[in-house]
């Protein structure tokens, strides 16, 4: 961490002194820049994941380009499950869809059990290479799916609107998914053990999914298995970030199960969180992604109202609700970045003062 | 009101004493019905909504085969855009797609004032035969969509998953978005009174859409409508209840707009709810609607949950969280109301002793 040029990411959150807000943005290597279309052109989604230089290329971009204060390693949370024996194909219209969904007992026993280092090895090239290669311009998030939401994947098969599949499974046959959850919590907590011993300085768990149960089921098929993989993550000091899209419900239930960070989408009130649970954990989040398409005023406006809202002192870094769109033009995404460079200062003088 | 053989839903809503929680289900004339499909194979979705006839039988059917307490009107949100001059096709895998969807200040010269008595009077017809076939058995609701929610499809034109379209509205030409949705709350109130003039014991605003905005945004775009339809629909007595799905952040706006009823979806809580507002408005909801993919039993455990979450007293209209699923079997829906009609007996004692 001495090592990094730039490491307000990290001093954020921990919530030590900052002299202005971090911003980073989810998805921010994708397809609304051209320097990512221009390589993507040249190969296949999948295909990028798997070749360590292309993935350490599109990583560092916006970091050159949009001028973020962190870089998240280029990858997809499907990787766990193609590694565990699940093939699928990636459909530029429809998003994954596995060849053969989990639906019985059977499916069950043909799930291998993964080792890191060899199955996944390309991923821990690519963030072995990008760490080198951004030569501690700013900090790198390494990020998994969370067990609930690789299990929906691998369920449904494909995307879904009302999750039947996964529901129909919870409700008739507890059993066997908390035997594939209790499975990929291990998956999930051994990789991310493997992305910080190859150079992670933090990471993030996304439960994309989180937000389709009711309390009760989140508790039981969802937060019990990000507390698991938390718990079992080999780190010193790297932070943990949760992001569960829509749970506005267990959000203190997050923070005690170790969350550093909670991820906010854009329905949640900033400073209302943070006087019940900022005490606790820093807050990352969480302008509203279409705000990208609105005139620099606007953008700047909402920006402002964020930064109110979070208010005095260190513990946020800024961050969409939820992933860049890819119709984003770039030029918005970066007038961001610097909006929330030069208008977050104030709320730091204290810092800078002392 | 007074010749209803069952008014415990108007009770319900009107928190006045009932000796057991009424139950009805959103969506509850649809598709999981096979009595629904032998007439949806002779007509297609616009007709059967435009034939009174057909609308009235299928509006029926729920409260004879699954004995719900109350019956709902089949129509569809979209005919009032229909009404003023936007063109649908209703497609069976994809949902409405409209010819032309609102994009500019032109297409907003096009949209007709609406009168419902005359352009919508095909749904005033399938009330008016609804309500004497109904014959006081139960009593019947009316619907809309809220103004917002009407907006959002006229402007996307079609499903969307990041409503890209409206947002870009509502940011960069937010005095057209405010003028469409002027119009639509004066056509939605209009269209809620006449239904109530020609027979609706009840009406429910659908704001499927608010959920996907800040809360900045809700309130501007979504709640200042809703609030304008409820002050602007004539009725008597006749409860308004408002759903907002994904909206955990302004249930108590939505109570002060001037809702009787607000409707839950299933992430929330139906008991802290309660100790909020409980004592402003009724709640509807707010079982988890994929929980009837699941056997009698687990149906029996989530409805006793839900029942004991509220409590004793009136103020609780039993529905799911959202929608029926189109493959659930009618069986467990017939479960799920013979559920709530024993298990709720208890929390209404003090009641029936009274």
């Amino acid at each position: 961490m001495s090592l990094l040029k730039n490491d307000l990411f990290l001093r954020a959150c921990k919530k030590l002194p900052v002299e202005r807000t971090p911003v980073w943005i989810m998805r921010q290597a994708g397809r609304y820049l051209p320097e990512y279309r221009k390589i993507r052109e040249k190969a296949d989604f999948i295909t990028m994941c798997k070749t360590p230089e292309l993935a350490a290329a599109v990583t560092i971009q916006p970091v050159d380009i949009i001028g973020v204060d962190a870089a998240i390693i280029f990858s997809d949370i499907l990787v766990i499950p193609e590694a565990m024996g699940m093939k699928f194909d990636m459909l530029e219209s429809r998003g994954p869809v596995f060849h053969h969904p989990l639906r019985n007992s059977d499916d069950v026993k043909s799930l291998k059990k993964i080792e890191p280092e060899t199955d996944l090895k390309y991923v821990l090239d690519a963030v072995a290479l990008t760490k080198r290669e951004l030569d501690g311009r700013v900090p790198l998030i390494g990020f998994a799916g969370s067990p609930w939401t690789l299990f929906t994947y691998m369920v449904e098969g494909k995307g879904s609107k009302n999750f039947s599949e996964v529901k129909k499974l919870i409700f008739n046959n507890p059993f066997m998914a908390h035997q594939v959850l209790d499975l990929l919590s291990d998956a999930v907590a051994d990789y991310l053990s493997a992305k910080i011993e190859a150079g992670a300085n933090a990471i993030q768990i996304f439960d994309t999914w989180g937000g389709i149960l009711s309390q009760n089921n989140f508790e039981e098929f969802s937060l019990r298995y990000i507390s698991k993989v938390i718990s079992k993550v080999k780190r010193k000091e790297e932070p943990v970030i949760v992001f569960s899209k829509g749970v506005h419900f267990k959000l203190e239930e997050i923070a005690s199960a170790g969350a550093d960070v909670i991820g906010l989408d854009w329905t949640m009130d900033l400073g209302d969180i943070r006087k019940k649970i900022g005490g606790r954990v820093a807050l990352q989040g969480n302008l509203d992604p279409t705000v990208l398409y609105a005139n620099e005023d606007k953008i700047r406006n909402e920006v402002k109202k964020i930064l109110q809202s979070y208010g005095e002192g260190s513990g946020h870094v800024f961050n969409l609700g939820h992933g860049i769109l890819p119709d984003v033009d770039p030029e918005n995404a970066k007038s961001l970045v610097n909006i929330v460079k030069e208008e977050s200062k104030k709320y730091h003088l204290a810092n800078a003062a002392g």
